[in-house]
């Protein structure tokens, strides 16, 4: 069997999801799985929840020989991959250019050479803006991140630009905002909402940072899977969209909107001194995205915390999280 | 001797200069030669014209450690350094983020652990912009580079913009166009100036790409040198800075003042294919620059290019380019 990739229309589609073994991979992996896909995983953990769809292989994208024979012509790229997080990018930001920026330049070479179809990007429409002159952010203000985390993302972003012009690379940049939902795992200095859920069933105080002011763009994880694949078919000539809600909550209104899907009154909290690198407030404009696919946020706010809750309730069971 | 840097107004003044060794080192240091100042050297290449109040270390800024130990409370310190040029990182960008960005990020933590007075870096106004949307472009415009070489230098920016933030680094960013003079080595894909004034002067033909309508801001390498040390006593609230002659010139027109300079009538062309990554039009608003310090660039464009003659013929009279 040697087809090209257009040769028949009942031709298999390659899909390789970098980072698949994560919390959005997850959720874009059970997406991908209705379509038919073949569907080639990589992940640094080992493989869990294969689809009859899938071949999983355990490896770093560091070891980037091995990503690239992973590559097809024809094929679309979900790069998914972040390993540091905003709390921890702040001084020690060599680690996230080494383990992440470097290794997905060669990935993108490699693209370039086997002739992928498309590399969707997932960017941080939480970090790459910085501290907001104004809210909503749409595609075009400025970024000026304030965290190692945003300018590798940055980075990443600008490469991918630099390889479209020069080398015809096609690619789409996912600014997402905050995910939340099923299988987002608590306390890792990301996730407010499980990390907030989890103290909230585990019986521990929401520890909260500040007053509880500090307010973000939640949007549920399966909105942000089928956004990826909106923007994967997509074709037309924005590069970069925002990937949320459109919508503000602060922090301490989430913690009581938990409260009331937990059937909670008055859960005890712990306030803590206010970190340095939060941003205010920093909700998108998804005006882009909305008007160029047929992509909306489809998950009531309510409906989303209440199917996390589900998913932590039965991790804390069984002694996951 | 252990005083503080502040402690008396007879005390020395500590700089370091990484990449003095090049050209726009070589200027830097003569400037600094007559300013009193304790300067420490830092490059990859042998001690060369040596001044008085000088040290010099031969060593590459990968060498993390090394450089490390040449910081000093309240220093100055000025970053030179880029080892890729715009035509050689437009498919192995991960040499320049190696060689570069990473170490950069390392000397960056370092400076805030030593805690130096301030970090100048010298960006590229010929590269972080990208096509521009409109000229002369000023410091608020969009950073869309189309090379590596450009993505490394915004890199680079956004940690200072990071350190700055979260850890209190005094940094200002000198987003410089396109410097010559004398000491710019002709053929490096870079230095159109120098390349053209050697090919004139060895009787080569101009090598133009495209229509030679391809046009630059070129500022003289004296006045970089001189707005980098009044970026240095800058304390206004502006970090970045573009540093440029404020003017456009076309390589056609480049080329025939060269030809007047030099006393040539008519010198023979030899017409490249253009290049893909070249910026058809740039040149710098200067305005910020002007108004927050006392810099102008001062230069006359005819006196830089026969000051440059002089220079690359005696070079050439020496084998030395």
């Amino acid at each position: 069997m040697s087809e090209t990739a257009t040769s028949r229309s009942t031709h298999v589609k390659s899909v390789l999801v970098l980072g698949g073994g994560g919390f959005i991979g997850a959720s874009l992996r059970e997406r991908l799985a209705h379509t038919g896909a073949a569907v080639a995983v990589v992940s640094r953990s080992a493989a869990v929840g294969l689809h009859a769809n899938e071949t999983w292989s355990t490896l770093d994208i560091r070891d980037t020989a091995a990503v690239a024979r992973l590559l097809r012509p024809g094929q679309d790229v979900y790069h998914l991959v972040s390993d540091s997080n905003p709390s921890s990018s702040n001084w020690d930001v060599e680690v996230d250019i080494r383990d992440v920026v470097l290794p997905t330049t060669a990935l993108i070479k490699a693209a370039v050479t086997a002739g992928v179809r498309k590399i969707v990007y997932v960017s941080s429409g939480g970090t790459v803006y910085g501290v907001p002159r104004s809210v909503p952010l749409n595609e075009t203000a400025a970024t000026d991140p304030i965290s190692g985390y945003g300018v590798g993302k940055l980075s990443v972003e600008k490469y991918l630009a630099v390889f479209g012009q020069l080398h015809g690379l096609n690619y789409q940049i996912a600014r997402v905002a905050n995910p939340f939902g099923p299988r987002q795992r608590p306390n890792r200095g990301q996730g407010v909402v499980a990390t907030l859920m989890y103290q909230a069933l585990t019986g521990a105080p929401f520890q909260i940072w500040g007053d509880g002011s500090v307010a973000r763009d939640f949007v549920a994880v399966d909105d942000v899977a089928a956004a990826l694949v909106a923007m994967c078919d997509y074709e037309g000539p924005h590069r970069i969209m925002n990937v949320g809600s459109g919508q503000a909550r602060s922090i301490a209104s989430v913690a009581r909107d938990i409260e009331t899907v937990l059937g909670l009154e008055a859960h005890p909290v712990l306030r803590r001194e206010s970190r340095g690198f939060d941003v205010p407030v920093n909700y998108l404009d998804i005006g882009r995205i909305t008007s160029e696919t047929p992509w909306r946020p489809r998950t009531e706010w309510m409906d989303g915390l209440a199917a996390t809750a589900e998913w932590m309730r039965q991790a804390i069971r069984q002694g996951d999280v």
